[in-house]
């Protein structure tokens, strides 16, 4: 298997997602074309998935490695009320791994990418002692209408859809319904643009937990932050797995009092959970009257 | 050292680089935001720098893999006749790198970022046992200008720029200007500028040998290619070296008979070394009377 012929494979996989009109010229060339709409932004994020760290080869095949990879951008897209339009995917791996590992990799990439109309439009190839992911999302919103981390004010509500803690749960159970979540997580795209619609002050994903991604938001907008409602906690999860276990792709938003915030999109449940408060110190987040520790996942802690 | 600080420190860093008036929003939210220009089109590239493939930390200073891994997508949007907007970078590595070691691959990133006019505006970290490095590169063409590898036509001249087999053959040495040369291999972003004002037919970078991307080019082109003038040979490389290394990151087009392609761009010279033919087989290359076997750097040879 040499390179040009990996490439000519994936190029045809390639060719099987969503055509989005804007991609000029995807695989083959050094660079992929893109021609942007009048009177839009486009929004970039890019997410590692590294052997070991995010899977193993034992526990995730292919298809849920290459299923998580695009989901963790897509989810990012969602968090900023972007409809997504094209990927671009490098990857790194051993070289026995190019058969049949390699395309059902790319098989369950592009069978996400094109339930949300999105188009691979390029990458990277390389040859490594580990598996290596890391994959590119643009995504667009009408002219200044990205939903950042930093529009909360006092008095907001704070609202998480969906049920927090499942995907912690499923990690340790390495089993049942949790497990299946955590190994092909579901990015939150029609609900991010169904907030961009409603005009919520700001919205982030929960990717490294609850106290972690709220003390984000809060330090983000200079504001600190009272949970004082139940948190939604997915069955079987424990209330320290909804706090502060990863990967749960959920998003966390905040809206004025004056915005009626329904309590469903589509079949997802939403859920206010707290206040945003002035911030005597910035990015503090008060749970149960206490302080509540920032337990998330840090790479580096 | 958690990663909130990285993140602050990376932050601070990025806003040291070049403030393109596009990037609405840089590092700190889930995506960057970016606001096209009319009449405009975008294109992207991604490319992995991966410890032990690319460099050693040994024989490589941050400040070196820094560089290199942003030259290697500058080099890309060079080929393409564009103009850098911005670049995201992930990056992970070993937990006791996290301090002088992060900065300084940062630093030199940076440094050549803002060289070219470009702004620093996301990317992702992770920690790992091995550094992995993936740079995404945007950058900015008028509509419909973006030089493809898929334009060059029968009787077009083949050109190089600069000299060729110096990057192999400073591998080779580990000493001298050649090694140096190796180490920080300088985008050829102006002169890609000045061919897409020019016309030229086709256009791509030199990363995986003379060879190997010419063949490459033939083969997007669907045409074949003789190379009858003598190749420009860095001083001290082999013929073998200029013709199979690579690396070189100097730009290869074709452009036809009727253009008056300069034979020097700023101070980096320009030559022909051949001519695009008919296919009968599409992707051959012939040189000195004979088929030329594309012995460049393939990944999964």
């Amino acid at each position: 298997m040499r390179e040009i012929q990996l490439v000519a494979r994936i190029r045809k996989l390639a060719q099987t997602s969503s055509p989005q009109p804007s991609i000029i010229k995807g695989i083959g060339d050094d660079c992929a074309v893109m021609r942007p709409r009048a009177a839009e932004d486009l929004v970039f994020t890019t997410d590692f998935v590294l052997e070991g760290r995010h899977f193993t080869l034992d526990t995730h095949s292919p298809g849920d490695i290459g299923h998580k990879a695009l989901a963790r951008s897509l989810s990012d897209l969602a968090a900023m009320g972007a409809e997504p339009v094209f990927c671009l995917v490098s990857l790194a791996f051993p070289g026995q791994l190019a058969g049949a590992w390699v395309n059902n990799f790319y098989k369950a990439l592009v069978a996400l990418a094109t339930r949300f109309n999105m188009t691979l439009a390029g990458g990277d190839l390389s040859r490594f002692e580990k598996v290596v992911a890391d994959v590119i999302c643009c995504g667009r919103v009408p002219r200044g209408k990205a939903l950042l981390r930093n529009g909360a004010k006092p008095k907001d509500g704070i609202f998480v859809t969906g049920e927090l803690g499942g995907s912690a749960h499923g990690l340790a159970a390495k089993r049942g319904p949790a497990w299946r979540r955590h190994l092909r997580p579901e990015p939150r795209v029609a609900a991010g643009l169904a907030l961009r619609t409603l005009g919520v002050s700001a919205a982030m994903d929960l990717s490294d937990g609850l106290s972690l991604d709220l003390h984000r938001l809060c330090l983000e907008s200079n504001v600190s932050a009272t949970i004082d409602s139940a948190i939604p906690i997915s069955h079987g999860a424990t209330l320290e797995q909804a706090l502060h276990g990863g990967e749960d792709y959920e998003l966390l938003f905040t809206a004025s009092p004056r915005k009626r915030v329904p309590s469903k999109i589509g079949d997802l449940p939403v859920t206010q959970i707290g206040v945003i408060r002035h911030a005597d110190r910035p990015g503090t987040v008060l749970f149960q009257g206490r302080r509540l520790h920032s337990g998330g996942f840090d790479h580096f802690a």
